[in-house]
């Protein structure tokens, strides 16, 4: 196959051609030929290789290290000569990736404080919660590599999008790149572009006609991807102060094409849509919340391996597991993990069957599971398998409001009264 | 970027050079080179601007509508010049669209005859059951816009294939344009094709080889893209007197390629796998009904929010919900909406994995799955929770049978009287 | 259309220009150029065509029967001249096709002795459990048709890659034609190479820089799609003396661009990730044993429809169906078939979306709802619908271990004694 000439005469021809470069890479050359030929033969076609930049420039020259896989190639490596794409990428949430690029701190060797603050405030034992780290903490070393490191190490990772050693710009400029991470059950951006009107249009008419991934989020080719976002990563919409200006400035990309009118109406449709849709979670998040403060989730959080992070608590937040949970737990986890972004995303990237049967109609189908699950534990809780009183389960369901806030010490002193009042 | 000369040079070219159709548009294109430049750009390629047609010919005069969104371009606009394609159009289902493309004509103010007569018999104010806008009227308005008519304007607008502005062909003789509807949980016709014999082939070897969705529903170019298909748009077979034509019509299509007998005892196969997988969805069909009829639902039909069209009734044909459900009956709107609508259409696009893993396998673990949850319901209610003695349950089974034509009045009186006299 | 061409004049010239292959295809051309014409258009550019083969020489003579679709063509046909392609598929997984390609042998008649032993050891009546043939067993006519040989007739069937008539290798050469059947919810190898790092550098630098299915799989063309494979069709784990070749090739493969120590290291890890997920499976299905131990099942096996191989018994294994069990063996079924197959075979082909998401979360979503129906099942079982002593259920429960060889009689005798002591 053309392979076997690629390996044996093409590169050779390349050495003896290339001077400067040549001589650049020429200790690790003639090893690396044959060790690492694509890696080679990506390098000599290389913006880096005409430029002069070899091995060592990026590897390094401790080989030892490297060939034990810890001289990994970061960001910092490549920040100095790239510094305007490197700050560009810093500001945006793929510069923050999750911190799971690198994986919590805990399970490092040689933690940097900066690796600290990205989870905790200054001399804070417990984390931030909107900081996504628990999934992370349960995983095996292995599925944290291929699970979570291999997309979320885009935080600290050029060669994420840029593949390694070869420097070809088609790469990027094609949305293929995006979709190696942007597609699953829980964002499947590659999948609702590519049947969306731009996605359609593009696949015919190309980029010029049908934006993609890159049009519409990284303008100018600049590498700040959350430009115009007003939502976190968890689908959150931002605060109308943080809204505002990146919704002026995703309607500014738009304009490109379109009437800056019909854009602003549909964002708005759009931001209707996940307004709707956060109800429907918080109708869903409301019926685990009272079951958990009635003790009649099954199991309880105290009947199972604490949370990483909050313990022997109930958590449906960004924290929340997949694992060891309640199968009202895990009803919940779907939908907000997978539906809920399925609509929202939808929505935003103009996709009718994802906003509306892989989204809406199952944000309403999880919310029917929902509440016939809790039925189910209700009457489980009243056939006294694990009776208490009632008076009992109210107290303890008031307690725990209590404790986390939810209601006044005041209120609390006097919903105590009317129960055991009750009683009487 | 490409884009700036774009938006610069060309059009101002394009302007220049044009004569008659740039005197047409002539009053809007100064602003709308700015405003909307896209659409300017595709109309300035287009055969309309050939053609002399500008923007008012299509959009109307009055601006002010236009900016409010209230002057759709629908194909009341296109069908004077393109008569074939309307009528093929309107002879075919995407003519009829489900009739949601306008959405209940509840919901519009100046509604037409026409509009009523789609759900209503003459005089009926009871809606046909066979159309489906059960669910379109518990959307909000938002996701109304987006989840369905966005795929269901295709009633009434050219728009929803061939895209606004341009006329380029490319767009609608790529099946890509297809996908934008034609794909998801229930109708997953992209997908099917993209992996079948057809779809691959199709990749490989082109059109003219491996035939794509135009080609066998659309022959010649027609607009009535429901020739040959002998079920409606739930799946349901036609009586014999409707499909046999139609029949004859597809093997007219596929017989192309392939010998007519080949083609008959494909789908003769294909109908088989239907009329087994329609015997799945009654048998899953019957134990609802048998459960509602025994007051075992949870929740009942009366204990939730009333259905738009069949009030507090059961409701399992084409009006089904996927809200405010129990959970037996959100699974069998599965197994009908989505699993029996992949294996009979993964059968007719000769997709093995549709047919069988994503339909089949599917239809029969629903099955499973509905069975279990009667099972459970069955000794939930035998448990007294909701007790009513089993004569009451049985004679309120009766009467529910016979209000809705399931048994004649004498198997009424005969059959109260044998539980009657079970009771003695 | 250029179809009408192609139907009418093109046909014409070449069964004008083409003498020796014309002669050998002349009696038939004639019909057939009207009755198959896709079929003589592909032959008639086809290498056979080139070579002298007609059709009689593939198809036979007696016409009846190839009417009557009696008269496949199989791989006996093509087998004496294409010895080596032959030969390198017998040896692999595509050359035992799950031996459902031509279906159990007791649905055909005339059967050979060769397909008998491919389930039975010789003179046993009883199947070999790793011979996945139940559910092929279990379906119709016309499902086992499409949707299961369609697939499997790989096993003895060149078309089913290569197509019919046609000889062109570009069908072959792009990895569309594995789409056919490697995709889907059991083994979407397709949907999973083209978002990895492999597929989406294929999608934009070609077959040359980015891997396609053929490179890996197929090195140098050839026909043995096994090589490198350690695991069985159910993703089990080779043992150590049949796996250690097996690497050694695959790590030979992926040498042909990367260093081998990194190769080692990915696939190791990805090894461990098989290993930990198998460990998940094994978890899940002890649960089901021991609710079948203790009479829990709702419903048991001997309350249901025989599985056609193993009777009134659990089925857990390869042989597993998906219809008439209980929920929980549903559940397991999705977490073994499905969820396991995209963790390992995700991870094999890095993916990490695929070995997380449709992977790893879900075999422990699964393994929560199995732990939660088994909850409710115990409970169930506890209130006594279906009641037995529990001393009972213990006695049985040890029976039916000892009846398969999970105790040792020794076990059996102090076991049951320290139930009854406990039971004074």
């Amino acid at each position: 196959m053309l392979s076997v000439l690629h390996r044996g005469l093409l590169p050779l021809f390349c050495a003896l051609t290339l001077s400067a470069p040549a001589l650049a890479a020429e200790p690790c050359l003639p090893c690396h030929l044959e060790k690492t030929p694509a890696a080679v033969k990506r390098w000599q076609e290389s913006a880096h290789a005409r430029a002069g930049v070899g091995c060592e420039g990026c590897h390094g020259k401790d080989h030892d290290k490297i060939l034990k896989g810890e001289a990994k190639v970061d960001m910092t490596v490549c920040a100095p000569c790239h510094k305007k794409a490197f700050q560009e990428h810093q500001a945006s949430r793929h510069g923050m990736g999750l911190h799971s690029g690198w994986g919590c701190t805990r399970n490092l060797p040689g933690r940097k404080a900066d690796e600290c603050r990205f989870c905790h405030r200054e001399g804070d034992t417990a984390p931030r919660s909107d900081v996504q780290c628990a999934r992370f903490l349960k995983q095996s070393s292995e599925m944290g590599q291929i699970g979570c490191n291999s997309c979320h190490a885009v935080e600290n990772a050029c060669d994420s999008c840029h593949s390694s050693h070869s420097t070809d710009l088609a790469i990027v400029r094609n949305p293929n790149v995006c979709a190696k991470c942007h597609m699953g059950p829980d964002h499947p951006q590659w999948e609702m572009w590519q049947t969306s009107q731009h996605g359609t249009i593009n696949a015919t008419l190309g980029r010029n006609t049908g934006p993609d991934c890159q049009t519409c989020h990284m303008p100018k080719g600049t590498h700040n991807v959350s430009i115009g976002i007003t939502m976190n990563s968890g689908g959150i919409p931002y605060d109308e102060k943080k809204a505002r200006p990146a919704r002026a400035d995703m309607v500014r990309i738009c304009s490109a094409c379109h009437a800056s009118e019909f854009v602003r109406r549909e964002l708005q449709r759009d931001d209707a849509v996940r307004a709707q849709s956060l109800k429907l979670l918080k109708e869903a998040e409301q019926i685990l919340w009272d079951l958990n403060d009635h003790g009649l989730l099954d199991p309880m959080p105290e009947q199972r391996p604490p949370h990483p992070l909050s313990g022997n608590k109930l958590v449906t937040d960004a924290q929340m597991l997949y694992e060891d949970t309640s199968h009202i737990e895990r009803l919940f986890f779907k939908m907000k993990k997978y539906d809920y972004a399925r609509t929202v995303k939808g929505a935003y990237h103009q996709n009718p069957a994802y906003t509306h049967w892989y989204g809406n109609a199952e944000l309403k189908m999880d919310l029917i599971d929902i509440k016939a699950e809790a039925s189910r534990l209700r009457e489980r809780g009243k056939k006294g398998l694990e009776r208490k009183s009632s008076i009992e389960e109210e107290l303890t369901a008031l307690q725990k409001k209590f404790e986390r806030g939810e209601i006044s010490d005041k209120e609390y002193a006097r919903e105590k009264e009317k129960a055991l009042k009750a009683m009487e």
